[in-house]
């Protein structure tokens, strides 16, 4: 006789660890404090009027169903946006998903079955470890330390992780949380690994026009694994359009792609409307990016300028991405995040940071650590920083 | 050592059966001839235009995430819809999916572990054995039949299928692909089969609006299964709106909810625009489906009397939605199906049909049969029903 109850993979399916403390964020606000958001990784950059207006300005009549692989005509100008990055790529290699999310999970599921093991460097994008539960797939983390930056971890780290169940590599270039730019000569150790024990490597590189030091080197530029390599993009950061939902699964390994394909016949097609959206994109201004990256850099150097001011507070420069990695001098910093919101203001304002427990696969990891999102404009990174600064000195798990 | 091959998942995932023969039907138009297209779902009613403008009108400057659950705006004004076709759920029971799809496919992971089995009704929607494919799902079948308009076989068929790994059944109401439209009495014997074996029972009830005999009567009204029953629902057909990718899993089970949700949060929203146009359409007029419904009714009306005037052919009066299965005089529906685009032309036009054996989980089953959805005008109906006519007298496997 069976039970009504939920599966093993629902209760193992992590809730997401920069939504948890939600409930006490909006307590905070309930009390009349003002909270500045560094938690999550929303640009208040403004979506680029034109990408909106072409949405806005579409005139068909019914709301088709697209090509499962998304409209032909958007994934042939994006071979044009690849190309413009340095990376040469057929329409035929690109396959439009429902946000990076998909492609993640489309890759994932095509390469392993229930299992199957994926090495990712420590700290790691949360969601990663969600779609590996999805997919009956363990996630091997290799710890990435604070010290150095955040640096790629040497290569003998990843050979004692490669075991007959491994099947990929995740990096994500330049990082979430870290904010790290992985350099040429990191990819070209991945290269090595990735070719020497037949892995594929998958690429999240959403941030890719984000870096700030060092020019960003695609994985899809790699010579001689472009059967391994396996790119996960998506439009959500690059234009400020995390609503769209839309994203792309891009390799040159055939046999992959129509594997992907048939996923994503099944859900039949991305959205329709926010692929108008992504498509006219492409059409930005070759400065469009100038303005924003600025605007970011100057954010980052600020706030993590901030930081380092602080007593006991480390905070790498970040090399790429909109978030750094700081570590504090606290007891645990799941504690401390909900201490900002339920007990700390500071004139009235406080902040949410993201514990950076939730990045790490081992639980005992990144207890000193918070993650934060610079997505706020310099005045309330300001304000943020006064108030954390206080917060440092009145927490009373304080080490 | 580890091999770079595409999963067992991955291989063992079937591609889709509606859209196999979409190059042969490319190859037919590119020879000049036309190709009428009852082979997929994809209506040619239009949009409604207060649905789409709600969209063109939109006037944020930010393309964000919304909720993981949905708008909450919209959640609530659903709860005005479900109330009015007789279903009492609270917003709190509804979350947004991307399209009637991750509906699916969340609530199979939810629910089921790999190696779990799942009862549906066969012919069914080819997708489901997708998404039970991705989940790691076993797909148990138990045959309906033409002879008696595929209604829902004998509650005695689904104990003998039932083993201590069942967790759900899965209808489609009215069905896709038949059109049957289950009776109150129908659902009742799932209700006793769900509460005797403590299953839970999946509908879904995408094409809700459009039954032509008799009243819908849905599986969310069934009295003292309420943890059972999970909706499945989506937006795609009901406003012709496939192209939004806007759906919702509805449930009082909160256990169930709660777990699903942290899928919704791994992948962040769904699509925002289309979240727009779903809102906008819960206050087209009441009579909105009145005129769509009677539209589609003389369809079918039209393309089953023309269906059963020809010799040898047999199509059931479906009671719903827009798709009719036929039994026809031919050895091979895959090879019919074939041969009308490959081979056959009358007046240089030809039909686009979907060879029923996708819809069965056992292979030798649907050979003879081919699903046909009404989703063009009576003109265009009337001229595909003479090319089928003409096409049965001509095809060489005819029996």
């Amino acid at each position: 006789m069976t039970h009504l109850t939920i599966s093993r993979r629902g209760e193992e399916m992590p809730a997401s660890p920069i939504r948890k403390l939600v409930p006490f964020a909006e307590a905070a606000k309930k009390k009349g404090v003002k909270v500045y958001h560094l938690n999550i990784g929303q640009p208040d950059i403004e979506t680029p009027k034109m990408v909106l207006d072409a949405v806005r300005h579409s005139d068909f009549k019914i709301l088709e169903y697209s090509h499962s692989a998304g409209n032909e005509s958007y994934r042939k100008k994006l071979v044009s946006y690849y190309k413009k990055v340095g990376v040469d790529v057929s329409y035929e290699d690109i396959l439009i998903t429902t946000g990076g999310s998909e492609a993640i999970l489309f890759g994932m599921m095509a390469c392993c079955d229930e299992g199957d093991e994926i090495i990712i460097p420590e700290p790691f994008y949360a969601n990663y470890n969600g779609f590996a539960v999805e997919a009956g797939v363990k996630v091997v983390p290799i710890t990435s330390y604070i010290e150095n930056g955040f640096a790629l971890p040497p290569i003998e780290e990843f050979e004692k992780a490669i075991t007959p169940r491994t099947r990929a590599i995740i990096i994500c270039n330049p990082n979430n949380p870290t904010g790290y730019l992985y350099s040429k000569q990191e990819l070209e150790t991945l290269k090595e690994i990735v070719s020497k024990h037949n892995l594929f490597l998958f690429s999240d590189e959403a941030y890719r026009e984000f870096c700030y030091e060092g020019e960003h080197f695609s994985a899809m530029s790699l010579q001689g694994v472009e059967e391994n390599v396996v790119l996960m993009d998506t439009i959500s950061k690059r234009y400020s359009a995390c609503g769209g939902r839309i994203g792309a699964l891009v390799t040159k390994n055939k046999a992959l792609y129509s594997t992907v394909l048939k996923f994503g016949q099944a859900r039949l097609s991305p959205p329709s409307f926010a692929q108008i959206a992504g498509e006219a994109a492409i059409d930005l201004p070759d400065n469009y990016f100038d303005e924003t990256k600025a605007e970011y850099k100057k954010r980052r150097d600020l706030l993590v300028r901030r930081l380092n001011e602080m007593p006991g507070v480390h905070c790498p420069n970040p090399g790429g991405a909109f978030y750094a990695i700081a570590k504090l001098p606290i007891d645990d910093s799941d504690k401390f995040c909900q201490w900002l919101l339920e007990e700390f203001q500071y004139n009235n304002q406080t902040v949410m940071l993201a514990p950076a427990t939730g990045f790490y696969g081992d639980p005992q990891l990144g207890r000193q650590e918070v993650r934060l999102a610079y997505v706020l404009n310099l005045n309330d990174i300001n304000s943020s920083m006064d108030c954390l600064a206080q917060a440092l000195q009145n927490y009373p798990g304080k080490v």
